[in-house]
């Protein structure tokens, strides 16, 4: 696999789904050049949409911070797996009280679907039969022990749909250090209880058809014209690899240039194009 | 979960999708009253779809095949999950040749895709370059041994995509014995190598997504107003729920009415309804 | 499998191996009857040992804590897993600092081994490189949200042997509650970083190898002669039968008598008899 | 991890357990320069014994292979994974019949216990009853596709002790090619019935303790005093490690020169020492 310059491949598509971090932005800020790849897909037609698994906040408010970052993105241009959940949420519960792990904030975007809502620390094990779905949202917001622990027994008592709103393990906190995100805490009570999850969130195809099913209300797009950009193998390029997009992996992000050959070798997940990142 | 007749519950629906194996027929033939049923929803203009992980044989042999059981099915109410894996190939693999582990038949119709095919009996370790692909189709028509070891082998020298046409591990031979299938043939190559393949077939989204796009094209179908119905947890009702569906378990196939309970309480996944079979 | 009384098996093995928890005592104190057993196997010269997977306490600790109970056990009649992780550490880590994730108490027992130990939220990234080892002690002494993530940092960014004192992922707080174990979080950062770290306790064969050379110190004992008791099939029974000696299950902890036989089936792990309590 | 002379090291250690496969031997017969290194470990009155995981052999048989490829080794110099299956057969199961999957040849000598063995090719149905444990003995020996789903069938029926004779998952078969072993078969199985074998072998503790045991009848010998010597971080190393003795790295088997550093640092299974191969 030859790196290309970015714009030489993505010039050839009609459309183009970024994840967001170690794509568009990192610690840092924005990644150098993309506000220019940015103005250039713009200029050239070419619709874009980002697709990142951070629940934590809404599209509104996403877009609000890539514009205090300099870069313009409607709200509508970016699809987060939190409102994957939040679909999910309204079509199949349908009455009860949801209990959920996470912030307020992802708390009010995700679940408002007319039922109450309940955090882990606040949740009555006497009122416990009222609880018709339990949330994972995002990894902050409560007590670590406290809060887990209350939540395994919980769902030690109560066999209800769980549904974990980002499934990314890691993620970044600064160049060299990582936090465990929701997805880590999710995996952990569920091997502790043997149970089955529903995870949102990249590499799973809903993501990828809610983009592509909207494109396609802007025109008619097929998938040999999308282009799936990401910095990680096992979300990003795992995801657009069997969602049938081509795909293209930056070394911006998780996935380093110095051993980017040796993980796709061992992984067996296999870009269709490699670039140094989304600026070049 | 209080059982209800079948019919009363689906009347509520504007579109049912069906697991084939278990749900419409068994070991012995079609199912009691499935006839029944089936003229039923015909009658009353609720739109049914057969969601099989059965990847061996076309949307065509499948129909023919329900004809001399006695049951009208048109090929295009069929959806395979070897489909998935042929639109898959169309889009991402276009050019080299496409080796297979399985028979001659279900390459014939999954690998249609203007790629030379090759059986992995027939794989020359000189020309292993020309390999771009690897598909396992299904459980028949090559020597266990022999053949998966030189998967091993083939998979271990070269990094190609590797497709699974049925994720199922098992299916049902008799009353009481079974046969492992081709998903559990790929997950020990896959445990064997620790690579990635690419699976379709339920739990995942693809082939309801499939489906409710079809039935989108013949009218206007809410996620609400489909029902999804079969036999198996953590295929039809882990996959009907994820995609928002509402599920319902049926006891005529691998999920037996006295330990139903028991695993759903075990698995965490909860079907809305359960209903004897389709047929009553 | 018939339930027999407990003395009539035991009355028949020259040396009994008890788990503790679940089998000697509970959140309530001694269970019932235990007192008598433990008196009847002295009075016959019936050797016996406790084999438990808290890490948290040394042996003289859990000897006097059983006094305060009112069961005399000798500290030499208990072995923990925590002694096997000490054993580790002595002969394989000879130099620079151990760094620990777990209470004073526990790190204090554990890693006297004449190197400097250092609990996670003292460790200094600067000072990295003279960490020559990583202990997972107990589930308590720490902030779970910031240790559990430095952790995941630390180890990250050294590669040095990882020792987990406890294999356990939860225990038992009282009659319907649970909390993770030290084996819990350890398993959360394991699969986090995909690394494999090396785990002390039952099912594992140290310490019934331990257990077995120190009783043939006393007199001369064949496996045949000795019978391993507890409540855990994924522990206790498992690790007894790989060791080549008869097992018994007891139904007064974690498993209850009204799904023994459905765990059994359903594990595969098969114990040589039943008992309702050591007591009985 | 300096790479030295094997002897520089070896010298300092009043015992020495090598594996065989990759250590000692290779496809082409022994490794260059075993035999000199044998030779100074017997004349230094450094003891020496072969820990192996290849269970299709008895000690004896295994002798007189390395004496045709002109290496002299005691049967009482070599332990096999099998050894300790057959251990565990007489002291665990003590009627019934014993089904095998594998070679007459391994079944004569592992399943010597009084009790009666049947081929699973020749298990009838109708006397399930009399099967009291199933072994899984070698990778020859029987039909890999009926064989194996009948194995599925009969543990699906019948809940008893199934038994691992080796858990590796591959051996090679030439410089280039592997085919899957006993262990890949067994954790197929498993996997599908979802259920726990009891696997022999290293990394498991056993062999180790059995060899130490054994050595400790000539001598006295601490752990300190003992090496390990593989060419596998996962079975070698691991094990070795747990059990608390030095551990040696060659790289003259399935450790590449060119990757073990890559490998060490993302498995965290790491080495005391490092060397090209027990011949230099």
């Amino acid at each position: 696999m030859n790196q290309i310059p970015f714009l030489t491949i993505a010039k050839d598509f009609k459309a183009i789904f970024l994840d967001s971090y170690g794509v568009i932005k990192n610690y840092k800020g924005i990644i150098d050049g993309v506000k220019e790849t940015i103005d250039f897909l713009k200029d050239n037609g070419i619709i874009f949409r980002i697709l990142t698994n951070d629940a934590s906040r809404s599209q509104e408010q996403q877009s609000v911070n890539f514009l205090k970052l300099g870069l313009e993105i409607e709200p509508s241009e970016i699809i987060t797996s939190g409102m994957m959940a939040k679909q999910f949420l309204q079509h199949k519960i349908l009455d009860g009280k949801i209990a959920y792990l996470g912030t307020e904030n992802s708390a009010q975007y995700i679940l408002q679907s007319g039922l109450e809502h309940v955090a882990v620390r606040d949740v009555n094990f006497d009122e416990i039969d009222e609880i018709s779905a339990f949330v994972f949202l995002d990894d902050e917001g409560f007590d670590w022990n406290k809060d887990i622990n209350k939540t395994v027994n919980i769902l030690n008592k109560k066999n209800i749909p769980v549904i974990v709103a980002n499934s990314d393990k890691l993620y970044p906190v600064s160049k060299k250090d990582v936090s465990i995100a929701t997805g880590g805490i999710a995996q952990l009570v569920e091997s502790i209880l043997n149970k089955k999850f529903i995870h949102f969130g990249k590499p799973d195809s809903q993501m990828f058809m809610y983009a592509f099913d909207q494109i396609n209300q802007l025109g008619n797009f097929s998938k040999n014209e999308v282009l799936m950009v990401g910095d990680t193998l096992h979300t990003d390029i795992l995801g657009g690899n069997k969602f049938g997009v081509k795909t293209l992996l930056v070394l911006s992000g998780n996935t380093r240039a110095d051993n980017a050959d040796l993980q796709i070798t061992s992984t067996g997940i296999i870009p269709d194009y490699i670039c140094p990142s989304v600026g070049f």
